[in-house]
């Protein structure tokens, strides 16, 4: 149970009730669902609150990326809780002073896990990232943010990130599936979760891909932990 | 004509209402009006839409502080420029291959202005773009970006912006009033538009106050450039 899906509907369609059936087709088997800043601008603090209304899941992750002052943040956190969502994910380069101290605070009181992005996986971002990656993971474990973001893309990453940050901390792992990454690889690797888009969303049997995500990640980390 | 008013609904209040009441008692007289994130997440496209048609003003910003892969942030960008949109602001710290060009190139297409954050005011913002500054200046360079977020409460950094961007890229100051810059600051130390919040938007007559900035920016700026 290591698998978040990740509901970002193509253009085009009535998103929230893309996002609907999806969740209605393979709800149980994820561990959670994770949605994206385009739904929620397309279609406002209602329609998200539609969508959750029928996830039975642990994670409900809205992953707005936040990057603002914490006063921003945090009416923006305050909004999507009240929909249902119970984790949000802001970026870790903000800092803490004036921005992360605020969002972790105001997470705490509505009892909402926050995850903060440490690197991401398209190759433009490793060109700032990586020289402040260190400077990232400080902020994560300053704060004591319940996660943190690392690509599945790059298993080495997610090693750093783990020895970094120690076991009480999860890892959150995109980039499986159309990004490139394995089933289980970065699970390997020390990420607790491994999430999944279009692999699971474009396929024409959600609920069996989903089923082969879950299979592929067993039998990885049996072999790499040698069970 | 170097104003630029940041709506903000404080919470409680219907959003739109509130920001349509207030453009209505100050439009003409900024250069433009700047929306946030916290009215998109609550509103939706819908209510964004309502809000821009009643604007007649030059640039109309969409601050989402995007800072996402180049596919999402597009996304966003066509809808925000589908109700009626002209200006976006991102985050230059992404980096260019799989986010900015992409986006970039969708603003070109689409007749969007970009602007990039490359600096933030906020204590807790320091400690990492410090370390990156030069390299996220290099990135709005390399994308052509139409501008550049750089702090009015900071003017040795809206200095160092304009040495470096030269005198071809916008340089749009936030931090007038409520967060401690004085009109006109940011415009002697090289900025192009002063975005103003709270001082306005709070007022008992923002007319009154909107107009008493202006002259305030034009005293300082023939003042600081011995006119």
């Amino acid at each position: 149970m290591s698998l978040i899906v990740a509901l970002d509907p193509p253009e085009g369609v009535d998103g929230v009730k893309w996002c609907i059936n999806l969740i209605e087709r393979i709800d149980g088997v994820p561990k959670g669902f994770k949605v994206g800043l385009p739904l929620v601008v397309k279609e406002g603090i209602k329609g998200l609150r539609e969508v959750v209304s029928v996830m039975n899941n642990e994670l409900v992750i809205a992953d707005l990326k936040l990057a603002d002052i914490g006063y921003v943040m945090s009416l923006i956190t305050k909004t999507v809780a009240n929909a249902g969502v119970n984790t949000v994910i802001a970026h870790a380069f903000v800092g803490i002073e004036g921005a992360l101290s605020e969002l972790s605070h105001v997470c705490s009181e509505l009892g909402i896990k926050l995850v903060l992005v440490t690197f991401m996986s398209h190759p433009g971002a490793v060109r700032v990232m990586k020289k402040v990656f260190s400077n990232l993971l400080d902020i994560a474990k300053e704060i004591n943010a319940w996660g943190v973001v690392l690509p599945a893309t790059m298993p080495n990453i997610v090693k750093v990130g783990r020895e970094c940050l120690g076991p009480s901390f999860k890892i959150l792992a995109p980039g499986v599936g159309a990004q490139g990454a394995a089933p289980g690889d970065a699970l390997c690797a020390g990420a607790d979760y491994e999430i999944v888009g279009r692999l699971i969303t474009r396929a024409e049997n959600p609920l069996k891909v989903t089923l082969e995500v879950v299979k592929k990640q067993e039998e990885r980390v049996r072999a790499c932990r040698g069970l």
